[in-house]
């Protein structure tokens, strides 16, 4: 069976970091191992630049075909004028409504080698692997009515809605417990059910869909106490899941923790297996062209990308396991460098990860 | 001119640590320095025992007519089961809305001697000193509508209003400013204003207060971001200001930064100078009566009475010297106590910050 991928190269590094993670695909195709068939489109700027729209037609018509979405990243500062339903980031944002992405899982993996990167403490942080499992087309990003309106006494009032429906929250428990399944069997629902209805709501399903999970030991935690328990004892987590906006907050915290956000993959799925797979760091446009970007996190989405798209984790863990041999190794790009170790470029990490695989 | 000052010891751990607050003011009024008439009533799990309702009407009187109120800490287990009206947590919130305190100051310092207590690095963290300014009565923890529906499809949705109107930002923008003019002049405003109106509106007027204070470098981040840079840089901050709800987030976060939630104290203020005076710790139910519980946060939560209800700054800052004093002699509670401190009970902490005062 051949797999359609839909590559969305983007704008600033994207271009170079995505070039490397098709070098890794290349490797199980060359094997005979994997069949993709990879098509090019534009998304954000570079979208924008060429057919006059962050998510043209032409892409959207590509990836509603596409089995599995790897992008690289979108934004530049020639793009900060332009009206807001034109910039780069509304093409990320289109593109996850119109597939229906509601559920974006965000790992935070501290590799051992680089755990002096850290800001926090060896002991504290060194083999952490958490999985954050974020809501992302619901809640109050999303929810209407929403705006500025004047009031009576004629003073503005700026208002957003935070919903969620128990349909909305039941396939995301679903995806939580089911990760939680794949891993260690410890779900953390996080909320503010002590203070909101919405979490009241969210609480209540959490818990519904939970008993069809016996296996997996669920617990609860109000969004404060969890970003105090993210800096305190992070490894006491397995899987988060939690709403959108919680997520959007707790998960850049969880990825800060590892102090290497080049290193991080994240995925973006709908309820069939379709998903978007990309790096949780952005374009770069300072260092674009350059060739020194980190192409480790896009390698790293690919892994994802075959695990939860095209069902073969075996090839995903060939993947990581080809990214902690390079690690080990001590080549590193610029961001992850330290003294002593090799710094390479964007092109030879990619092509150490593909020696790894091929060793 | 004498100063009503009214005490609420509360629950759990409570009466130890405020009596300790106690004995911190005494040495000024022996002194002849400050006058003040102490004035004792319940709160919470307490009060409910008592009177009945946990912000009984006594109370509510004598916190009317107060010019500053201390609180040890509210809750315990026993009142798990009472109904939600009726808990500890609800006078605390009670007594926030009757007296209008819109203004909650959580400072976030970590002193050189517990520097080690920090799951951060110490260069990381080291001679940390930030101040959160949150906003404590509006946005989407008291917003209307709210609740769980039905929809016509018969699906229930929960349901939460996040809104701030105009004059509500400008006040609390205004003591954000004030604050920074107060320290080192650098105001962030957090928010998400790239995706929500409420915030936008944020922007707006927190950027036109700022035109009234040029003084002041006025900065802007988002919540998700600022979570991150808490993590990676926490000493880039001076003064933060911020909404209810991601006050409550950033604010725990940066609290948990410190490593020792038995020394940070709080402010809640409303637009005349009074205020309420809190450790930001709970009731701490398991060491109650123990004699073993830090009494600094509380102690320290009389320095920003003094300062920020009395305008007595010159009698904050000897509370804070006398703490650092004792800190650096080597006596600890047990929360604080590492190997080589000499362990003391809540008492002894109490009258070590006496004689450092008196010394
Ligand atoms: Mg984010
Ligand atoms: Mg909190």
């Amino acid at each position: 069976m051949t797999h359609k991928i839909l590559v969305l190269p983007g704008d600033g590094i994207g271009p170079e970091i995505v070039a490397e993670a098709v070098k890794v695909l290349n490797v199980f195709t060359a094997e005979g191992n994997l069949s993709v068939e990879l098509e090019y489109a534009n998304i954000g700027g570079i979208a924008y630049d060429k057919e006059g729209q962050p998510y043209p037609d032409s892409t959207r018509a590509l990836a509603q075909k596409a089995d599995a979405i790897l992008l690289g990243a979108v934004g530049g500062p020639q793009y900060d004028a332009l009206d807001r339903p034109l910039r780069p980031e509304r093409g990320l944002l289109a593109i996850r409504a119109d597939l229906g992405l509601f559920a974006n899982l965000r790992p935070a993996i501290l590799y051992e080698e680089l755990a002096s990167a850290s800001t926090l403490k060896p002991e504290v942080v060194a083999g952490l692997d958490i999985m954050i499992v974020r809501e992302l087309t619901g809640g109050i990003y999303f929810g209407q009515p929403r705006g500025i309106r004047v009031l009576e006494n004629g003073e503005r009032q700026g208002f957003n809605s935070a919903t969620y429906t128990e349909s909305e929250i039941e396939r995301i428990a679903r995806v939580g417990f089911e990760t939680a399944m794949k891993r260690n069997k410890r779900l953390c629902s996080v909320d503010k059910a002590n203070v909101l209805e919405v979490c009241e709501l969210w609480r209540e399903i959490v818990e519904k869909v939970g008993k069809e999970y016996p296996e997996v030991e669920l617990s609860h935690m109000y969004v404060d106490n969890a970003a105090m328990q993210l800096v305190r004892a992070p490894k006491q987590f397995d899987v988060i899941v939690t709403s959108n906006l919680f997520g959007d907050v707790l998960s850049d915290a969880a990825a800060m923790l590892t102090g290497s956000i080049g290193m991080l993959p994240s995925a973006s799925l709908n309820s069939s297996a379709c998903g978007l797979y990309e790096p949780i760091h952005g374009s770069a446009p300072d260092i674009a062209g350059k060739g020194i970007a980190n192409p480790l996190a896009t390698i790293l989405s690919v892994a994802m990308l075959l695990r939860y798209s095209l069902n073969r984790p075996e090839l995903a863990e060939r993947i990581e396991r080809a990214v902690k041999t390079v690690l080990a190794s001590g080549v590193r790009t610029g961001d992850i460098y330290t003294e002593g170790d090799r710094k390479v470029g964007t092109a030879e990490m990619g092509d150490a990860v593909v020696a790894a695989l091929q060793g």
